[in-house]
């Protein structure tokens, strides 16, 4: 299912070239810190000592989930649709910031409860009406599960054909903080408490009912799988746990990195698609820039697991690829810095002693 | 010599309807984390439900000072004027990031050591031809302070009158590190070696050297002006140990909250300008945005000192307001989603429940 992902390690010929271009900037060495990583990856993936990510793209995926019957979010579940027409109609925090920065908005449906009208920022790639609820039953058959993936890879095609060097991933499924919770759990081994986290605003009494929840749906695949979460596959996974927008976005994240594209990835909800993607492939890694740690502590474990250290902490629980979005102008920072700074010698600067 | 500064405090008649309109647009209470502090506080300084920062301005003051001659810096003095041809002429870190968001910069000799061609984006305010050593005599006269302060309020005004309605503060001087951690010191009573950090790149013993400089200086200054430190004013600070490019950017904070605009808060050593500030007028912390935490270790203890939570924390350590500028689309960040993003009500989008 997951065999087209083949990735090839971004190119090491220009490693000494980069590393003494960064290093010649009229600036002590390293004193621009993580953008001068940031300019190193992006140099690697697009093997260029200008690296260029003036056509950035953003692409939210949205789905509703089965297991939101089981009273898991704040929200109900036409807020799914009722987002989806606000990031259309550029009222959503992901809009506003989209159009800050000059990023192209797209919003593709994979999954939403609802029909919705035809809108020229929107796809329409619906694979079913939302989930199914994992804690009875599979999320999704395999046959849906082909399309979730085919979604994603469809996206991002669409986006590097007409020449997008940095694609920004966003989500937005009312419920889906607990589905990722749950395939976090099944991933890492980790329990469902330690991967649970508030959403968008769950109390304490709140928050320990989704992780019961969570416990109990992995228990139920175990036994209708008859193979523990630990060993499943990403086959597996995908069709007990979904959701529709959290696969298509790793999918999306594969091809990118399969096509040597550079992605952004979001909070908690973008970070556990990444782990997918990660099990599907390790060397998607190399593809990723990590946009920000979130206020839900989950992200917090998870991005220490990965060893990620993204850009931006700034509290934000919000999903959409809102802190992706919020990272782009550093990220642009980063080749702005390597494509346009002076150089000792071309500025007539003394170097250090 | 520091009357002028009386800062009355931002209005609170907005409050209510500040944090409602933050608390009304489409997304979870609180889910834009810090955005929303910034917003708020940006609306309070404004008077304003729509808080605009969409004319900034970055201002770099320079200047150089007598204390390198103890050998605290790796850069030899003739940095200083290079750095300011180098901002002039685009290249610098600060040129090409004011560039990429569309900010004016003008750059300010209030002490370099040579003179400085006349062009468009330089401010002449030279008081003198770099500062005395300090670890030797006192680093200013009287009027050279007051020379000093004129010229951080003229330029705090300039840019106001003209429409600026966020300032942002750089600053180069060779040197400059070791000044500001003996004011650090000097101010906070903490040792020399807390205060500081290794520069633009100090090993440990360069690092061990600046300290011991820093401490037998204030003990200098003491013996001379038979006050101990803590007990200082600010007009002693400033004169004792400098520098221009510090004191004239801590008087153009002071002038730009006097004339209620906010300004932002780059590293080290504009964190101390701030500090020093702050002992002048305890109420200009209202208007003071901070943009970031640098690698400087001293750094980080000053604004725990201050309960400061700066927007970035990126390992950066090159100064010239380099943080500052990067922090700027976030700072508008927090004004577009306020002024842009729909509400509730507005997009149709359910509440929770």
């Amino acid at each position: 299912m997951f065999e087209q992902f083949d990735i090839s390690l971004p190119s090491l010929e220009l490693k000494a070239a980069l590393q003494h271009k960064i290093d010649s900037k009229t600036k002590p060495v390293g004193a621009l810190g993580e953008l001068e990583s940031i300019a190193f990856q992006l140099g690697a993936i697009q093997n260029s000592l200008t690296p260029d990510v003036s056509k950035p793209k953003m692409i939210v995926f949205a789905a509703d989930h089965g297991v939101v019957d089981q009273g898991i979010s704040l929200f109900p579940q036409e807020v799914t649709p009722q987002m989806v027409m606000n990031f259309l109609m550029g009222g959503a925090a992901v809009s506003v910031f989209c159009q800050q920065h000059g990023v192209p908005l797209r919003v593709v449906d994979v999954g939403v409860k609802s029909s919705i009208d035809d809108h020229p920022l929107l796809g329409q790639r619906k694979v079913a009406f939302g989930s199914k609820d994992f804690s009875q039953q599979a999320a999704m058959t395999t046959q849906e599960l082909a399309r979730t993936i085919n979604a994603g890879v469809d996206e991002a095609d669409l986006a590097i054909d007409a020449g997008c060097n940095l694609l920004m991933f966003g989500e937005m499924g009312i419920g889906n903080t607990c589905v990722s919770s749950c395939l976090m759990s099944a991933m890492t081994g980790l329990s469902a408490s330690q991967c649970s986290g508030r959403g968008t605003g769950l109390d304490d009494a709140g928050v320990s009912h989704k992780a019961r929840v969570i416990e109990a749906s992995i228990q139920r695949a175990e036994e209708e799988t008859g193979i523990s979460a630990a060993k499943w596959g990403p086959q597996t996974l995908a069709e007990q746990l979904g959701g529709f927008e959290i696969i298509a976005m790793a999918s999306a994240m594969l091809q990118a990195a399969h096509r040597q594209t550079a992605f952004v990835v979001d909070g908690f909800i973008c970070t556990v698609a990444f782990l997918f993607a990660q099990k599907v492939e390790p060397n998607v890694r190399h593809y990723a820039v990590f946009a920000h740690q979130s206020n839900e502590k989950a992200h917090r474990l998870l991005l220490e697991q990965l060893k990620a250290e993204p850009i931006l902490s700034l509290d934000l629980r919000l999903g959409e690829g809102s802190g992706a979005i919020l990272a782009y102008p550093l990220i642009q920072s980063a080749t702005v810095f390597l494509n346009q700074m002076a150089s000792f010698e071309s500025a007539g600067v003394s170097g250090q002693s």
